[in-house]
């Protein structure tokens, strides 16, 4: 248990060859010799194959696994979250207090959820290099979404039963068609409730020992009934042990392990310090707006769940770069690389790298209005649903090709799914963003700027989130709706102030995003894909592509690690919370865990670390023994593995894991969850 | 008017040769004659003698100037606002309202505020050198505070109208004495409040063009009556010219230009992240407080001023050095200054950039520790005064040599007046620090570190934040003079919270800075030594020490200049402010002002800028003309220069200058503060 700088100001990311454990594996490229000579276990393509027809992918961002023969799924609760404070009743707070659904009828559909289980990877590179051929700038940009359109189309047709996605892999090396088939009612079965989830709250958040029930479970309909899942995966509550070899299947989120020097630099110098910056003010209003009061402070501790995470995930990114030791390191990889590459390819190589460095002003220069008012500029309900539905009025009356690539025909219906299933909106959040936001804006790019005056016109930004939040009404699902069916002569009729407002400063975005795309977005496009060509020319397949939110398998062993001297066990137990407990939040025990204690067997394994290689987007994953049981659900890294984005270091990078041990023991002495108990232990 | 961003991105500080107009030069080394050749002005060594004797260092970290008879002293209205906060009766905001003193009896004390007036600068480098030889780490650091203090003793004894302070120069390349009139009754006379000090609030914070009238007017006072000051300078209504050469005597604050790039690379990766992190929350917390309430808001904002211009400033800061192209002239600069002394020194030169660069891995692991609980851990007036009489009994009963240095005799006056006049205590503001402070404590250092035990104990930062706010009467001045009074006994004996939990933290608080002392401070002021001696070999006296804030001059012309092919003129003029006024804060008028329009002359200067080479602790600065007549006042840099710390890119970096013929026509107008102009204008 220490210091996240401490652990980060010693970390070495470096980008050497791969260490042992390290890799964010496709399944059809999994190093199972060297698996088979490190462990002794045989990763056949016959257990690679059972595996991935029960990994399932969550639309939050999430993994989890089919562990029952009910369409039963094992995730995180923190992946469940949104959906308990959505579906909780009035006066109700399932996300403090979970649920169980006493019965199959009682569970309830995940506003705007999608569960998606991969069923085949198809080898798409030609076509989609072919498509970008003497092609630059946006024209690149354009040309490759329309191909990948094209082809997410071809595969998949119009099918709501299937999701195809294309997947750019190793920077630009590689194009597979992704194709899932995609569940669109997920239904609530069990969470335990935050306090429990959570317990130890942000302090304890990515560290290690670690004492929290972050599961969930939920459950795949079709057609009103739960689908039958004979694949799954068992599910099994025997302890892990340590050195036992264990496997991840999940879906890491982007990484940047094999972005050029030059590219990290701009995200230490500018993204990441821009970030921090944004999300810590953020994070002080939002803590200063939760102490005015009991319904204020409910609010801001769910938000800042979320919120704080991010902070520490971008502070750990942040000062895993700003190292001169990594960078140096950095810098000599990828003159080393092309080292080798241009003793292998000669002249045809060209210089990608001293291309990659040219770009580096551009994106400078362009980052924060792309940043601010089109790539990711809010964190509002109401202004996501406002664009969305500005959006897909525009782009729907195009043809597929011709669209933003997030309104083609084969994402369509995802948007749709949500931005028309029914959310909490919460006001009082909404403000505080949309308020920030203008703040920002105006800030940053200066009060004169002509898109500060777009955005702000004569207002305030007070006077104008006033404004937009207190008098729109999208919150409503049938608004939407009507708004969703009625196209652009709805939205121009609309006297909705967002939907006004996401009208008035769609064409700057777009201007800002084609800037972007041409000058930053394809230019980078084209020094990666040479990039990764050498990358493949010096090192074959034996590297693994950064995570791109698809489907991936990670090896390791369960194993503490040395701390500075000192060991950190690869275990907790239930009796470790109960000593950690000290009556104030958020080391505060849910009551029923209070009143549990003495039922409960102390030496139960709880949390545990494995050296397995994830990132965020694993969260839920499937911990698996080698015979491909579940012995426990991935949530979290340790402190150390903050910096995960740019590489893994074997000796302190942990992956925590609560225990299925732990998951049985709690659904039947504390939550009295004897039903789906017993589902899961179904033979 | 700008992005802050767009500024610093392209800004290139480059670590070469002084550029024309740069430099924070003192007064006996005044590039006098490169300054002739330039501008044509002779700064005669009389000049020089004029305007020192006129130069006022005010304790709140500003400069000033005398421009009246009577002791009438001239400076920015934002360093005459605490002191406006403090003094308005119940009822009364001066701070926002301003304040004009009718007569000379309703003049009131500023509490705590010292001016100094420099008499004289003795060099006292062999002495200060000759204490250091032989000793390293710890034992350098405390000798060399035993040297200085009884080297300021040795000056000044015990005489309470003086202030001796010992100044190390060039990072160690010299150590002057300087001595200082002091005067500690420093009197309100006039400010013009901050809706017209301060319009535009922080979004024209370091912008330009501007339209502030940044002024305030200062008595010097002893035995209750004006000093008499006929040395003061004459004040100036006369507008300035485009491209007249200006000079500003001041105090520029701590810079770094002549830290090595390694420890540059530090503050890039470390303190300056981290810094900004903090400010951003507390920054996020304090405007969320503010929208709770009127007085929340009145309170909030009043504290803001001074958060956000910290913010912007470390903003500024960071930016400027995250910066590839800066890091590598930087480190360019020392390769090029090794290598030319090595060959007039040789081998006696040693190594002391791999000195330094040694030195970086404990300032690293000291750093947080450090911060956090013992060199800067809280802006909280209850915490200082805890921390400030519970040091002060201890050292007291200790001989001069052996205290904290700034407990020495030499500057106990000082403390004494700081810790023992009557100030506002803002309770709420307090509550949002010291809670944030304890809160960063387990955050940073970790739930289970021995020092986040040591400050939390079983209580959470808002629990412990209730009890030491809530609790202490360190507000009230009699409390803390009974406690300064008693010394170690009643300190003991003291039942206030506050006095406990600072007597408390000491020791551990007394163990980090020694740790810091013997690891970081000690050998960076051996290096520092060696590397001045260096620069010295190579560049003779043709060089200038950083900022210290102690008294400089420095030259350069009125001049506007070009942003990206855009020119920004020199001048605004009063009618800019009317035109830029949108009735929405903070670009609302005072009312004095909207109601005064039609009197004013639209053309009169209003702000304007000038190439002076200035930093914070600059503000309140005399703009003088060749004469050195004062036509201004200079209260801030453009967002160009926020990386002055730095460097000083002429091209782009200017000196923001209120202008006296602002100042007189404002006071006849606007303020009807007659007498006041008539003294300004006595011959």
């Amino acid at each position: 248990m220490k210091s996240l700088f401490a652990a980060l100001v010693l970390a070495a990311f470096l980008p050497v060859a791969a260490q042992a454990d390290e890799g964010l594996w496709t399944f059809d490229n999994f190093p199972a010799a060297k698996v088979k000579a490190a462990y002794g276990v045989d990763i056949t393509p016959e257990w690679r194959a059972r595996v991935q027809a029960a990994s399932v992918r969550l639309s939050v961002g999430c993994s989890a696994s089919v562990v029952g023969a009910d369409g039963l799924v094992l995730t995180n609760d923190h992946c469940a979250t949104d959906c308990a404070h959505d579906i909780g009743p009035l006066g109700a707070d399932y996300r403090r207090d979970g649920y169980l659904a006493a019965k199959r009828t009682d569970e309830q559909t995940c506003p705007g959820l999608d569960a998606e289980i991969l069923e085949g990877v198809t080898d798409v590179t030609p076509r989609m290099l072919a498509v970008g051929v003497g092609l630059s700038g946006i024209a690149l940009v354009k040309a490759r979404s329309a191909g990948a359109g094209a082809i997410e189309t071809g595969a998949c047709g119009s099918d709501r039963h299937y999701h195809c996605q294309l997947v750019n892999l190793y920077q630009g090396g590689q194009f597979k068609l992704y194709k899932y088939r995609k569940y669109s009612d997920v239904r609530l079965v069990f969470s335990p409730g935050d306090r429990a989830a959570f317990f130890g709250g942000d302090p304890d958040n990515f560290n290690f020992p670690r004492f929290d029930l972050d599961c969930a479970f939920l459950r795949l309909y079709e057609d009103g009934k739960p689908v039958a899942t004979p694949y799954h995966l068992r599910f099994d509550p025997a302890p892990p042990t340590l050195g036992e070899p264990v496997f991840t299947s999940g879906n890491p989120g982007g990484t940047f392990r094999d972005l050029t020097a030059v590219q990290v630099e701009t995200q230490r110098d500018l993204s990441l310090p821009m970030s921090l910056t944004r999300l810590s003010e953020l994070r002080g209003r939002v803590i200063a707006f939760g102490e005015t009061g009991p319904d204020a402070g409910r609010l801001a501790d769910e938000y800042l769940q979320d919120l704080e995470n991010d902070y520490k995930v971008v502070f750990g990114r942040l000062f895993a770069i700003d190292n001169p030791t990594f960078m140096d390191a950095k810098r000599a990889a990828d003159a080393d690389l092309r080292a080798k590459a241009e003793a292998k390819l000669g002249p045809s190589l060209g210089d990608p790298w001293a291309d990659m460095a040219k770009i580096q002003p551009a994106a400078q220069a362009l980052y924060l209005h792309d940043v601010l008012i089109e790539r990711n500029p809010v964190d509002s309900d109401l202004f996501e649903y406002a664009r969305g539905l500005v959006r897909a009025a525009a782009e729907r009356a195009k043809p597929s090709a011709e669209r933003l690539p997030e309104y083609s025909d084969s994402q369509l219906p995802i948007r749709e799914h949500q931005l028309l299933d029914a959310h909490t909106v919460e006001p009082a959040i909404e403000h505080i963003n949309i308020e920030f936001w203008l703040t920002k804006v105006r800030e940053h790019l200066g009060a004169d700027d002509p898109d500060t005056k777009l955005l702000l016109g004569r207002d305030s930004p007070q006077t104008l989130a006033d404004r937009l939040v207190g008098a729109s009404r999208l919150a409503d699902p049938a608004v939407r709706k009507a708004l969703w069916d009625g196209g652009m002569a709805a939205i121009q009729a609309s006297d909705d102030p967002m939907i006004q407002f996401a009208l008035k400063i769609d064409p700057e975005a777009r201007r800002i995003r084609a800037a972007q795309e041409d000058q930053v977005t394809g230019p980078t496009e084209r020094a990666s894909e040479a990039i990764a060509k050498a990358r493949f020319a010096v090192y074959g397949d034996s590297v693994y592509p950064d995570g791109t939110f698809s489907l991936r398998l990670s090896y390791g062993a369960v194993a503490g690690w040395s701390d500075h001297g000192k060991t950190v066990p690869a275990f907790t137990t239930f009796s470790g919370l109960y000593d950690r407990a000290t009556g104030q939040p958020p080391f505060d025990l849910d009551p029923r865990w209070a009143a549990a204690q003495s039922k409960l067997n102390p030496d139960t394994v709880f949390d545990f670390v494995t050296t397995n290689d994830i990132i965020g987007g694993n969260s839920g994953s499937p911990l698996l023994d080698a015979k491909a049981n579940v012995i426990g659900t991935a949530f979290d890294g340790n402190l150390e593995s903050l910096g995960g984005d740019y590489g893994y270091d074997g000796a302190v990078n942990r992956c925590v894991v609560l225990s299925s041990a732990a998951i049985a023991e709690a659904l039947h002495k504390i939550y009295g969850a004897d039903a789906l108990l017993a589902e899961l232990m179904a033979p």
